[in-house]
């Protein structure tokens, strides 16, 4: 069995980690850290886990659980990761980053979104991102896994097959996404309470959100070119999943088939990926590790939409993250993430 | 007292007009129509009301209820309406119509996009498209207002100032709007139903929603050019309001002072406009006839990303009904329209 | 204008009376104070408010608003209005305390439940309590009036009827309540987030919440003699509404007729208190001041449920606040509290 | 493998057993029956399930599917499933009914409380109450499991240890049950809209409940004598889970450790059951087979309150018919049915 940890379990990404890891065939946890909650049994904490993870916190110590793990989840605010792994950890284990630190390639690019120094900036050309149906070959290699962002793995898999093949024109790409409010964390917010999020929608961060160079540095490695594009995200009042609505204009001559054949190209294969005939709901891949992805040509505008559905939690966090492990360790991709969702 | 009928009384449009105007200081409902209720009391189908509105449904004859009003609001289905207004309805009475019939100028449109024919094209002259803010002037002499679609009044009133001004590139317009569920009416759908829609957003009508040419009329008329343009519409699990979030390039040189201005000077004094410090939610507005707006210019990417919020029942349907009601009897715009929202 | 000041103006009962006090007829707000937000706009913290309400809060002196208003109302934390209130401020203003210092009769007995001292009994006696259906006659000749818990003006208008012409086995009473989330306040609690109220249901405080010796006392009052009941609440995903689903013992040969006569005697002629021919439902009330109950016997166990429903945020707070105000004022009681609700 | 059907696979009950039934490990679905579907793909009517269960729907024949199953799941309405059960059937197939024709023992309390006439009264005293912790033994010998309904899964297991040992005066009960609205079936019937249920709580089938004779059959025979109780159920909005407050008079000198060794009798060793030192909470159970179940005692009253919490989809239908195959087929009753759930 691979001994798993988890560094910041007590956040809710944290807690899908150990929803699905109970599940896992493969793995086991053996760390719990957490920095408010030391000391306490973790189903106390959550009482989901009552008599399933009864496990007691330990701190959050990232050198510790390197010693007692194969594989360390890290779940914490940015700045903190990259301040404590360093080579001496990455000899003892593998560590999957479910935080930004070392996502961006470039430390300048990360300082100026992050306005903070990264603390290790000698282990990002070490670090792959973490995004298996595009970087596969260069996660097997690696021991540093920079997890992606939610709607970073949503937006740059519902545009990638368009990018790629030079269907679109890059200048006019626009990402309406849409998240449920598990995507802000368990912070005692004014603005996450129940009252302030139930029956309304918003916009946030416009034009600034964070998660933008992750997935212009993604599509520009896709294009061989680089691009700036609109990411918008939106408050939505649920609890798990995004919708990414992309737009792009079409380039002259493109056709349905072209479209088509791109998707297929991609993503045929890919266990987690579906290319719906439907038109994607967050509902329909609840809970689980799956992307819906459609897409349809307005001959009007000659523009097209390209829309993409995930669990936050899950492809946008946990299960990604096992879905790494599970390259990372040579496993069925699959394992531990093939439960269907449902109602 | 103005005497205001509603035919159509008991969907959701209909029962927020019952709401505005049982509570509206110069108004009172002597008629209430229905196809399916004829017979039963109102506050047997909306409990709401009891003690408030126990008035008995009567049947939905446009004919008949001209006889016993001064104004006739239609809530009815697209196509009935054009059926049943007429020289001598109008000769009797107001006719404010929300549904689709009397909103496009063109009937070939309409027919295009409503696959139905029109029938009674001869009052699509006559007809005002109900846009206080845009056509009040009109609205004053008309006997037939076209009560605008809830998306168009949010899209419309967003983007209306930096088109009217020359700011962008219409040809690079995308709405991407969200909705309450209430939009979707009270039809018996297994897609209404509340385990459909509770913890999902979905897009629906890509690249196809009717109100699409009811957005590009009126910005094209506001243009003095062709506009199309891309509009997606999605459900929100939530009840009521609309946000639009409308993205185009801004042309080169325009300035955040063009901008501002742009918006100012369209609707300053407006009563019911909020050009906000804030990002618009849809809570912000809920149950009253405002409608927020607010607008950020992404330096980076050359484009403006513009947010209004509405409530779709009332600015988006019967709020802004009763704005036109009051329009054309000569009351204030607010009148019965001033109470604020709140959490 | 009846010149009004709130001291607890940000959390939601102080922003659901600034909703009602600014459509109201004979009332201005002259003074919000807060303890955390002085100095700021009040639309800053609430932007429902942006151009309804834009004025600066102050501090939260009891004294000093007391100076500057007719009729003070305080939404306050248990324990702080009854250091502050004093007979200085009473000769100055009406004050309406919507919190509990005042409720109870019997010092030792809200000692023991709020586990505080309470620093102005000498004001007990002049307080009183504000349930208007039960103490119209005495709120209007007092200077203090002590509004009545959300819970317990539901409970209690439920079974008032029902004690009060002795038709139950009072040891037999039993209160299953149900409330939305507003009604645990603005605080910044991981218990309040959206994450964890949403998509469940639970009770707490079983056995002990505060809200039981009120209704107790006013239950006693009515019967005559001293009762103890079971009271649990339970928090739903929703923002406002409070269902009380109170069962008891039917005493012998007490009929139906027996039941409807006592709910009639003691209701017909109450504006805001429906008997309901419909089983009551929280979003009937939302939004108004309105109370709805209905009650079944079922003869096969001898019991009657009766139920009742409220908007907790208005006649559970706000609105039966203003209630009293309009009584102390001579108004006619249903002033500013008239609006339908809907969908 | 074991090779399931499920007739009336297209419901929520349905859907949730395909969930479930396809992550099992032993098991496969060889059989999709439905009246309204057949001839469609699984994954068409729910697209939960594309690429795990594209099943083309089969008539909803039980004595078709009998012939190419080892189990069969009913999923049916009422009156349907007795009409079409019968000895050949049950010799070629166990039959697992999630419906309520087999769960009462007398066919007159059932056609009194379902007012339709029993099709198939002979096999009445074949089929066993299927709720394995207090009737595990039968269920291994029969052939016709009748699947307890949802409310009353939850009722009575949080009630059973306490009249099974005696503790509380058996005229006392009152059974207090919130239930999320997947358990109104996916009828397309206007009290189910988003719109109807979302922001509200109400009662339904007060003192009428067709759980209420499920409930006191099971109780009377833990008790050794007949129990008739008051049962009323919510209506809650949210997707799954219910929640039952039970309320009854503890006996004169029943102790905490006398109730507390009830439930531990009853329940320690059991899989699902969890004796909980939090409140219940629904979501704490949702998605899962688990019972969450907590009590307390209130000496001012004399009255305790015993809480349970399920997920009405699977403990309250689709898991705990698993379970029964589990037992049916010799497996370990926790097969397929052992992940956490989560936030």
């Amino acid at each position: 069995m691979i001994k798993a940890g988890i560094i910041g379990a007590t956040g809710y990404a944290g807690s899908e980690l150990v929803r699905i890891l109970t599940s896992h065939p493969e793995a086991e946890i053996t760390y719990l850290g957490s920095h408010s909650y030391a000391g306490k049994k973790y189903s106390d904490i959550y009482p989901f886990f009552y008599g399933i993870c009864d496990m007691v916190l330990s701190e959050d110590s990232v050198e510790k659980a390197a010693e007692e793990c194969d594989v360390l989840f890290l779940a914490l605010p940015h700045g903190i990761a990259s301040s404590h792994v360093n080579e001496n950890v990455l000899s003892k284990c593998f560590v999957i980053d479910l935080g930004a630190d070392y996502r961006l390639h470039d430390a300048d690019v990360y300082e100026a979104w992050y306005k903070t120094e990264h603390m290790s900036k000698g282990l990002l050309e070490k670090a792959v991102y973490g995004l298996p149906e595009l970087h596969r070959d260069e996660i097997k290699k690696t021991r540093l896994v920079a997890n992606p962002g939610c709607y970073t793995t949503c937006s740059i898999l519902t545009l990638y097959p368009l990018v790629k093949n030079g269907l679109i024109d890059n200048d006019t790409i626009v990402i309406d996404a849409k998240s449920g409010t598990s995507g802000a964390g368990r912070s005692e917010k004014t603005a996450n309470l129940f009252c302030e999020v139930n029956e309304s929608i918003k916009a946030y961060s416009v034009a600034g959100h964070r998660h933008t160079p992750e997935i212009e540095q993604e599509l520009s490695l896709a294009a061989g070119s680089d691009i700036v594009l609109d990411f918008t995200p939106h408050l939505v009042p649920m609890q798990r999943g995004i919708l990414s609505t992309c737009y792009a204009k079409l380039k002259d001559g493109v056709s349905e088939e072209d479209v088509s054949r791109a998707y297929h190209t991609a993503y045929d294969g890919e266990a987690f990926i579906r290319l719906a005939s439907y038109l994607p709901e967050t509902r329909f891949v609840r809970n689980t590790n799956r992307v819906d992805i459609a897409w349809k040509i307005n001959r009007r505008t000659g523009r097209i939409t390209a829309l993409g559905a995930i669990d936050n939690l899950v492809k946008g966090a946990a299960g990604q993250a096992v879905q790494n492990m599970n390259i990372l360790f040579g496993l069925a991709e699959t394992a531990g993430l093939e439960a269907a969702g449902g109602v």
